[in-house]
């Protein structure tokens, strides 16, 4: 029955994506709550909202002592995750994952794949089979999938899906959302992965309720998405968040951007690689062979983590000062190390900090490496709901 | 005959202080480019914009080859400053300045006054003559002054007119939009100095038409002001734009803060001046005499001016890095040293800005002192309006 009601999202007005944002990331939420968040008039939620129940994007809690079929404008509303599923893709240097959501981007099915061409064409194949499992997955919940999301670390232009420069993947001006539509014939979103994974974290981790915080993640490279009044900020020209890029130490070593003392050339993992082969001598292949190695004891390898936590607090703080969040998540693959470097991280903010600024909460949020892909699926909700804010926010507010 | 028309401003939705502030600083503006800019339909601008031409607020501009006297909808609209005055406040450590200016913060008359006692009880003494000044001068006009702004540097939190901290005044926990509103018998909004100033190159300067832009101002001190997605940043604590303690070098010189290496541990005047005379051994007084010494050619005295430029230029990369504004506008008394520090503001600048954020323009703009009280005036006209966004920022959306 599902299938013969309307395919578009019925987002008549501006207000419609606002309005459902916030049931999406508070809901069971009633309608004068909906409309205090919102700064407009219940009148104009319960206008809004009237499509969203007849389409099925909306439903009706029941009061708690009231008989649901009388549907009193008390009661609250929820987002009916199952009437819409949503594919959501990230992409790496060596594999892809892909999961299918539903439309409150809780995960249904999981799939994954090593990827060992990662031209254009490579990742599209082999993206391409993962995407296509999930739509045959699909097709068992009854419930079409609306839209596809890829997250790409790197300068990536989602108003056009163009992905810019991308130093994992080796890719330059890559028309990634033009050739994915065209090979599945459905919406396709292209976003930068960590502002991806910040419109989850805001929608329904642990930025859920701020307006104001910032998720770093540590690991291969060291990002940030940064929700500023509500919104992800995207920057002007397509990039922000590039705390990595922070130059903490004039003195300190290159960092493949051209300058010195970047985040990144210290406390990345191919930072920590270098440097603790340097200090210790042993060639630790990578990540997980440095962290053994500083576990079991070696002081000069557990040095080089301890470095790493400050340049990552010192940057934290320079963030805080600027533009004073609620909180800041840490988060990313590079948590593996959390033991080695969480205190200097704290210490190293709370140093950096200006006056009350220090009040932010910095935090740590192990994420599972799936959590990526669920955010390119977040950005696939957004572009249906079409709430997706371009250059920078001014968006449909 | 103005003084029988109501007094409250007529903000009976929450559209109309962002439809007001739209033609505030955009006008002549057509009801179709509101209705694009604010995002709602031109039916809600033309409802929203009644009472406001009713109440005279707004006035319609004649179309070019239109009688006036046919009111079209096609006919733009601008505000009318005549409507109302209001009253900006700057308080420094040794001085005040206040501005008459009208409703589209168009500076009318100026007063300064020395400030000798900066306890609360002498500047409220101080700034109270001022205002008495001037509201005689307001008579003059026969248009009532609305309200008044008080600008001032430090942890200012504007919800409740209290000044937190204040290094340049000694101050702490003083109600000072309190103690002013109960003197004048006027509303008063207590401001930031940086954010006030901001709110003013928002609406009428540099800022103007841009949704993301930087004020970075220098002189005694190194504060900045952020516009992120058309609003002012002021922090989820109250601290925001806090790029003078941006630590930009582990083994700087130690900062009044606590941290080292700061900004404005290495830029600001004082440091600057407590520089030049340890590496020339000459006494210098002040920063123009600092200045006179560098421009004389004494080499050690141009070379804190070049660190001095270098230090700003990497702050400000780091501020592009994570916001990736469309401008960084350099402003302030320390611009006076601009032609010493200003290559090595841009040289460090461009080194540290990592890809497409380089794009961002940084550019200086000379204010003159009297603009930060203008700035006060803006934040009351703010007040005034309704469009005051609270709490960093999520405010009437
Ligand atoms: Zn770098
Ligand atoms: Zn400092």
């Amino acid at each position: 029955m599902r299938t013969t009601l309307p395919e578009a999202f019925p987002a008549h007005t501006p207000a419609v994506p606002q309005i459902f944002t916030i049931v999406l990331s508070h809901g069971p939420v009633t309608r004068a709550e909906i409309a205090r968040r919102a700064g407009v008039s219940p009148a104009a939620v319960t206008k809004a909202v009237r499509p969203l129940i007849e389409a099925g994007y909306l439903v009706e809690e029941a009061g708690e002592d009231l008989p649901p079929a009388l549907g009193r404008p008390a009661n609250a509303l929820r987002v009916d995750g199952g009437r819409a599923l949503f594919i959501g893709v990230k992409v790496t240097g060596d594999s892809a994952i892909a999961v299918l959501t539903d439309l409150r981007c809780r995960i249904r099915v999981t799939r994954r794949a090593s990827l060992d061409d990662r031209s254009p064409d490579g990742v599209l194949a082999t993206t391409g089979e993962l995407v296509t499992e999930l739509l045959v997955e699909a097709e068992g919940f009854g419930v079409q999938v609306r839209g596809i999301g890829f997250a790409v670390s790197g300068d990536v232009v989602r108003t056009d899906g163009t992905v810019r420069y991308s130093p994992f993947l080796d890719w330059r001006d890559v028309p990634l959302g033009e050739r994915a539509a065209a090979a599945t014939g459905l919406p396709v979103t292209v976003e930068n992965d960590v502002r991806a994974l910040t419109v989850a974290e805001q929608w329904f981790g642990a930025g859920a309720g701020l307006t104001d915080f910032a998720l770093v993640t540590v690991g291969a490279g060291i990002g940030c998405g940064l929700v500023v009044g509500g919104r992800v900020v995207s920057g002007a020209h397509g990039v922000a968040g590039e705390i990595g890029h922070l130059s903490i130490d004039p003195t300190g070593p290159p960092c493949h951007c051209g300058n010195r003392g970047c985040v990144e050339a210290i406390a990345s993992d191919p930072a920590i690689v270098r440097e603790v082969r340097a200090r210790t001598g042993i060639h630790v292949a990578d990540a997980a062979e440095a962290l053994a190695l500083a576990r079991g004891g070696d002081t000069a390898a557990r040095q080089v983590y301890a470095r790493a936590g400050e340049a990552i607090g010192r940057a934290i703080g320079s963030l805080v000062n600027l533009l004073g969040p609620e909180r800041v998540i840490i988060s990313g693959e590079g948590l593996a190390a959390h033991d080695l470097f969480a205190d200097r991280i704290q210490d190293a903010f709370t140093v950096s900090a200006f006056g009350t600024a220090a009040r932010c909460e910095v935090s740590t949020h192990p994420l599972p490496f799936e959590a990526w892909a669920r955010g390119a699926a977040a950005t696939a909700i957004q572009s249906f709901i079409g709430s997706d804010s371009r250059s920078g926010g001014s968006g449909w507010r």
